[in-house]
């Protein structure tokens, strides 16, 4: 048997701020740690290993994978980082308060922003200090692929070739990779793998820091897909992601 | 100007006790935590950035290195971990104390097994658990090569070829290279560098978590090294290394 774990970062104080993040280089909160943490216990306890894991080049990300290793006692394993799994870029919407933003345009175009398949929000001014071009990590894409804002297509669009080329590929050499990204890029993979709609996929609000662990034959046909914790706790946390761009919050 | 610089790691509990660690994975005291992110700050105040990071493939030296990039925020550039940067095998020697070694075996054994630089202490026997070759991570090893003792000849034996093949070469294509790793790990690299003869090596005590700077022209000839942090603060550093041996500590 095969698996590979999905991993959504912990909590970042933008979070807690309601502030939409996207390529923004936030760090994670106490509770973010703590959350990462305890995912890494979780998997310990279910007796996880991983061969190699992959993460973003967002800090959010690169230490909730860290906490996990830390605490599997993992720390010693490779780790490949890509702008490709990135949060979807969330363009002059990044550092906006959520709230704030619906109350301003209404929770139907927040709405629309957050969870259309292929609406972006309008793009950052070449000018403007959230263009990740100016950024030296971004240095390896191709000026034409730097983005000023993203629609949930166009992010999906960036990470599958990863997806395809690096992170699937590995699991022929390894029995179990770890992959921890953020709420828009792990969309990409999951639509992919369960075969979920365009229409559908904004649906899906992946709790932050619980292991979606997705298991396959030795052919690499997906034979099951779970949360790894408790159901009820789960439940919860994914209500709470979808209730977070409404103003009344 | 190009650089790399050396990072030995911050304290484990093992330091504070006193004791051989070697290959053992022992994590990082709270002190060590906090070196290794003071190590981050000098370096973000003294305006280094790095493209590359080189770690062993212990704990203590690969949660040293995840310190100083958060601290940077440059927690998104590659790492590459390597078992030939891990520190020197003590053998038998591994967990015990070092003050009641020398009690016991005399301050001079242990200052032949601490500071020669061709006599190893007894192996570890070949159903010890201290042995790697039972570690998955090492399973990447020759059997004839997993060490169950070494000299520190024999450890830098495995650091050089890595040093040559790998660190060394980064340099062409980038300008800024990080490498954490351990106090005999890290000689082998001085001593290849500083043209130090066999007899001196073990005289170089390295404090932990103070980056050691190397500085080269293009043509990559060494032009000068230097610690970086307040001069007086780094010499107590290496002395109290260098009194670490003695059963009067």
């Amino acid at each position: 048997m095969k698996r590979i774990v999905l991993l959504r970062h912990g909590e970042s104080p933008w979070n807690q701020e309601n502030r939409f993040t996207g390529w923004t280089d936030v760090d994670l909160s106490e509770k973010g740690i703590s959350e990462a943490c305890k995912a890494g216990d979780t998997l310990k306890q279910a007796c996880f290993t991983f061969q190699i894991a992959y993460t973003s080049y967002l800090k959010r990300a690169v230490k909730t994978l860290n906490c996990v290793l830390d605490r599997m006692n993992e720390d010693w394993i490779p780790v490949e980082k890509t702008w490709r799994l990135n949060e979807k870029h969330y363009g002059m919407l990044q550092g906006l308060n959520k709230s704030e933003t619906a109350a301003k345009y209404g929770d139907e175009q927040v709405h629309i922003w957050r969870r259309s398949y292929d609406v972006a929000p309008d793009p950052v001014a070449v000018d403007d200090p959230r263009i990740p071009g100016k950024d030296p990590r971004y240095a390896c894409i191709p000026d034409a692929e730097v983005p000023r804002t993203e629609s949930l297509k166009d992010a999906i669009r960036r990470v599958m070739p990863y997806w395809e080329c690096v992170i699937f590929p590995s699991l022929k050499k390894v029995d179990s990779v770890l992959v921890t990204a953020h709420g828009n890029s792990l969309r990409g993979i999951v639509k992919h793998l369960k075969g979920i709609s365009d229409e559908d996929i904004s649906q899906l609000n992946l709790p932050t820091a619980v292991p979606y662990v997705f298991e396959f034959d030795h052919q690499l046909n997906l034979e099951k897909d779970y949360f790894l914790g408790d159901p009820k706790e789960i439940e919860k946390l994914m209500e709470a992601v979808a209730r977070q761009g409404s103003a009344k919050k």
